[in-house]
């Protein structure tokens, strides 16, 4: 991607920092905004987007990188999204160094960079493992709509043609740009990234560091650092448009007119007052009450509390107020304040955001009173307390009956202990922040778990319990996964980025394709029950990947099963159940009235049927899917087996891939006995 | 559901229509605003909500619908649909004859009712089939977070505690209120409808109807007949709220502050430039020819054309385009308008929707020219000309470079023909629809209706590829399937609904759950592997539904699979497969080098091993899923299985229910050589 010859070297830039789009680096005209050091206040870079055609940004990624995205397979594009990660984890230091001037501690930065490759190489992994190598993507099952056969449909996702528009936060300048990119690129959706301007020198370095790698497609990614200008109103219902920030920005966003006009799909994470649950079991003494408080203080201090999913509300018994108070204090007291190289915790990202979180510490002071810390001073180690946007953790305890403590989010090392006294009463506070992005549940109580969780889960988007079985191996109420949804209702801003796929097919339509089986399979690649199959001489078990085609079938058969058969088949195997072995008793089952055939005979005399033994391409039989025995088979029934090629993914990465046959065996009434897939490897060249 | 003692007797009141809120039947204040019959102009009814209290309407949905349905399972939420399916079609010829004061012929009153009515049958048929018998849906596999796996995730899906409100179009009065209440009320939430105006007399009857037999719970279904007045500005996060009508109305009600401020899910469907498009190898003579023709017919006079997926747009190849305008002619020339009890077509809904009709023609003229019908004359068999709102229907042909075809929308009996030189083009055309509900190509050529169907599907919420294969039981372009998607990205809404489970999706919040094995056991009521195992001397197999408990299990074995049981299977079943039976060419294989044991004796030999072989609760093994072989057996491998109750599904009609069970059958080092879900039915209760 990308050419060489118009980049500028890495690392942020003296003066305006540089957008990337049509294809090469531009600065934006004028002297721009000053950004700051939050530690140092130094001026670090300034933004500008002057003079950059935000149109025909958006039309280079709809001319250019779309095209180039959609030309390959979901496994190729997971492929250099695996390389993208491989590459960027060699240059993290570079990262990192940057990282730093933003206020976060080495570790605030690992989770920045760390987390934003592990996201490229979960979506990777997903993508290799969960979808097909090959352009189409289908939805769901094939859906009968006739009793004939003859017209059925089924849902296909086709990446949209437009712009996936990312609007990311100050907090995680990393991130948060790699976890919009990643789904949207495995979708075959191209990227225009536009960060907070805050911490934009650190996204600015990550896209230098992606366009000089050369991995993606021109065009798949285009950045613009500094103010979005008139961007959106050149948003069309092709284009996508993911934000992460406030609650009020979204809602600006979201009533903006060129999303209301084209009905643009508009996904927002905005911050919320997400909560975190003891419970009434986890009493001074239990795993529970030090993991809940650990996690507390953690999620305080970890980026400077400036996380969208961190702990806002601390619910807890009642009885247990005092407790939780003093052990946080206790813990809180050890935190050091400074210089983010050397102390526990670094700055805000800037004096504005200080004044923004001690506006929102005096709301909350209305309904609440301080614990821990003054928002006033901190002692800071290892830095200027004047120039550095440095703030004390503080902790509040409140009235949950108030409206503050469910309404105004600090964002910043800040939380509010609540008391509750009974379950539901719990469950009725959490639901009081009006939708958040996480919660947890600190307890050993799995019913009191399961309560809690069923109770507020239409109010979140994802919910951790923590208990002392999964402490060890837990990720934490703070992080996000790839493989889980990361949004929430409401205040959260109603959206939904990442779950795996899920995430992925955010940047398609869904659309169901009605026609006949032929012209299902023709558009699908995949055979659909119904279409014409070829028969030929040749076995298809003897056609390499190279040979093979959708609809190549053998029929084989009939071999009549006999009542030998399955005597013989319960002694050899041990499954003597009754209805194979005992006729009175068999009888009297209301399914089967008589012996019959295991199905596991059924099916292994079907394979019996349709193998083709000598060494050739199918290397393995490695799994079955979908297998139902549909209608009993009686000793003297004669079996026929038909297999069909259903669909064929060849692998990215090796000499074989991956074959699914449909699997029909039927009597000689014609009646389906057992209908499965059958998944075998096959290699792809014939062997020399 | 309501209290027959409130209740009026049925069909449309004299004076203001009724609305059914909290609980009981009330009539908006004043005199209101008349609504009059399509056919004769008389008035039919009067509409008002002055002084319907919409806050407290939405309240008593969440207050008293929502828990009821919350309490049901989805099968039985399943159940009342079904019941009340039954119910409407026992009094359908109520509906038909107030259908016909709308202008619907007794084919459009069958399309409305019958396709309401199917709606809920559909969705009653999925809700058994594909959702649990329980109150939690899960989303998706087991999520693994760990490498120790003793952290994990699953999503669950809940539905939201607020109302859904469904705010329909005039021109289907019964469909549209049964295809937005069918997939919420399967999801447990409860709906309020609220119809348009100009057939809400149709709607009141329906919702009489239902109330009347007290099938489904109070709360569970509302009705506004009249202006929504200030409904929008009470709804909140946990509220859904869907449209459809026109994209003006759509706008409009997106950006409605309410809907901006709770980021309230909002599912628009609105009338798009739907395209249909013949296929070059269609020349006269061909099936598909005369199938293109007749299907632009019926789109153009079924319901006056009134139908927001109607074919507005007929692109024909440039060589066809006079064949198809003459065909079209001759079968437009048959249809005879009128008297909705015996002429082809029926009358528009209302005299100011013929004007809107009429001015659209105006504009479309601009860039068209008639070929058939006259916007302002029409000839009317047994009806009153004047009074009626009567209109020719009117077919057009086109320049398809201007913007007009692509952007007005005649809604009523109103075509445009526009000719197209190459696929690319024509599928260039189709996009300019901006998002459409439903496109359809009419072509026997598969590899053209895969082209145009992949590169029209991202503006697409359907399309039909219609051929002499699937034309007879093809339900057409025109018809929205429950199982299917319906609504189109852009100007068709952006929204989707139907699509069968999805649609219920889309009334829930889904949730990730992040917790230990044991946690998420009880969480999702599913066992999760890592989770603790009941074993007893009791095996599970002994266990009626009524004592089975998830993650009762066994454990059996060990088995030796030896030389000799590999040797004799291939001999027995016939899968002679070399890896099975030739010791040199199974060394020579990359995956196991050397002999290995059939797959479907590992299965077998598991069967064997955990089956309970007495007459007991078991009665059947009706499948298997996701069976995986992952570590290949050799001779000498000594096997063990797991088999561990997973979920269980009692049936609401039937004296048994399904059990799944975990299989892990692992070797001597304790590696698992094949894992798969083994399905069974199994007795409510243990035999007398």
């Amino acid at each position: 991607m990308g050419n060489g010859a118009e980049s500028d070297a890495g690392g942020p830039s003296p003066g305006v920092l540089r957008s990337y789009v049509g294809g090469r680096w531009q600065r934006g005209a004028g002297d721009g905004a000053p950004v700051c050091d939050a530690v140092t206040g130094a001026e670090v870079a300034r933004v500008s987007t002057e003079g950059i055609d935000m149109a025909a940004a958006l039309d280079h990624g709809r001319r250019v990188g779309g095209p180039a995205l959609r030309e390959l397979t979901f496994h190729q594009r997971a492929a250099l999204l695996k390389a993208l990660g491989s590459h960027l984890r060699e240059h993290r230091d570079e990262l990192y160094a940057l990282s730093a001037r933003t206020g976060a501690t080495r570790g605030d930065s690992k989770f920045d960079v760390d987390g934003g490759i592990g996201v490229l190489l979960a979506y990777a992994s997903k993508g290799k493992r969960e979808l097909p190598n090959d352009t189409v993507y289908v939805d769901g099952d094939v859906e009968p709509l006739s009793k004939g056969g003859t017209f059925v449909a089924r849902h296909v996702a086709s990446p949209l043609r437009g712009v996936a528009v990312q609007i990311n936060a100050f907090n995680f300048p990393v991130w948060g740009p790699l976890e919009k990119l990643a789904p949207a690129f495995l979708a075959g959706m191209p990227s225009l990234i536009k960060p907070a301007s805050q911490s934009a020198y650190l996204t600015e370095k990550l896209v230098d560091l992606i366009v000089e790698s050369g991995i993606l497609p021109e065009g798949s990614v285009q950045l613009v650092c500094g103010s979005a200008g008139d961007l959106l109103d050149h948003v069309t219902e092709q284009d996508v448009v993911s934000f992460t920030g406030s609650a009020d920005t979204a809602r600006k966003l979201r009533s903006h007119p060129a999303i209301i006009r084209g009905a643009v799909r508009f996904n927002a994470e905005a911050d919320s007052l997400n909560c975190s649950i003891l419970g009434p079991d986890a009493t001074p003494g239990t795993a529970e009450f030090d993991l809940y408080v650990d996690q507390l203080v953690t999620e305080m201090t970890v980026k400077a509390g400036q996380k969208c999913t961190a702990i806002r509300r601390a619910f807890v018994p009642e009885t247990l107020l005092g407790d939780v108070a003093e052990a946080a204090r206790q813990r809180l007291a050890k935190v050091t304040v400074g210089d983010p190289a050397s102390a526990d915790m670094g700055a805000l990202v800037s004096l504005e955001q200080r004044e923004e979180v001690r506006r929102s510490l005096k709301a909350l002071q209305s309904a609440a009173t301080v614990v821990y810390g003054d928002p006033e001073h901190v002692a800071v180690d290892g830095a200027d307390a004047e120039r550095g946007a440095f703030l004390s953790p503080v902790l509040l305890s409140g009235d949950p009956e108030r409206a503050e403590p469910h309404e105004v989010e600090a964002f910043g090392p800040v939380s509010t202990l609540l008391p509750y006294t009974s379950t539901e009463q719990v469950v009725e506070f959490a639901a009081r922040g009006k939708g958040s992005l996480v919660g947890s549940v600190v307890t050993g109580d799995a019913d009191f778990a399961r309560e809690v969780v069923l109770g507020a889960a239409p109010w979140h988007g994802r919910l951790l319990v923590l208990d002392a079985e999964d402490a060890r191996e837990s990720t934490g109420h703070g992080s996000p996964m790839p493989q889980l949804v990361h949004g929430g209702p409401g205040r959260a801003g109603g959206g939904e980025e990442m779950g795996g796929i899920r995430g992925v097919l955010h940047h398609m339509q869904r659309t169901a394709v009605q026609a006949s089986p032929a012209a299902l399979t023709a558009v699908t690649g995949r055979w659909t029950q119904g279409a014409p199959r070829t028969t030929t001489d040749v076995h298809p078990f003897r056609k390499s990947l190279a040979a093979l085609r959708v609809g190549d079938a053998v029929v084989a058969g009939p071999r009549t099963v006999t009542a030998e058969d399955v005597a013989h088949f319960a002694e050899f195997t041990g499954d003597t159940f009754y209805a194979h072995t005992d006729e009175a008793a068999a009888a009297e089952n209301p399914l089967f009235g008589g012996i019959v055939a295991h199905g596991y005979l059924v099916v292994s005399i079907a394979a019996g049927l349709f193998v083709s033994p000598e060494p050739g391409p199918v290397l393995a039989n490695y799994g079955l899917e979908n297998l139902r025995f549909l209608t009993p088979v009686k000793p003297g029934d004669a079996l026929t087996v038909t297999l069909t090629c259903k669909q064929i993914t060849p692998r990215e990465s090796a000499d074989y891939g991956e074959v699914r046959w449909d699997a029909d065996v039927t009597n000689a009434d014609g009646d389906s006995v057992a209908k499965y897939d059958v998944l075998t490897l096959v290699a792809k060249e014939a062997a020399a």
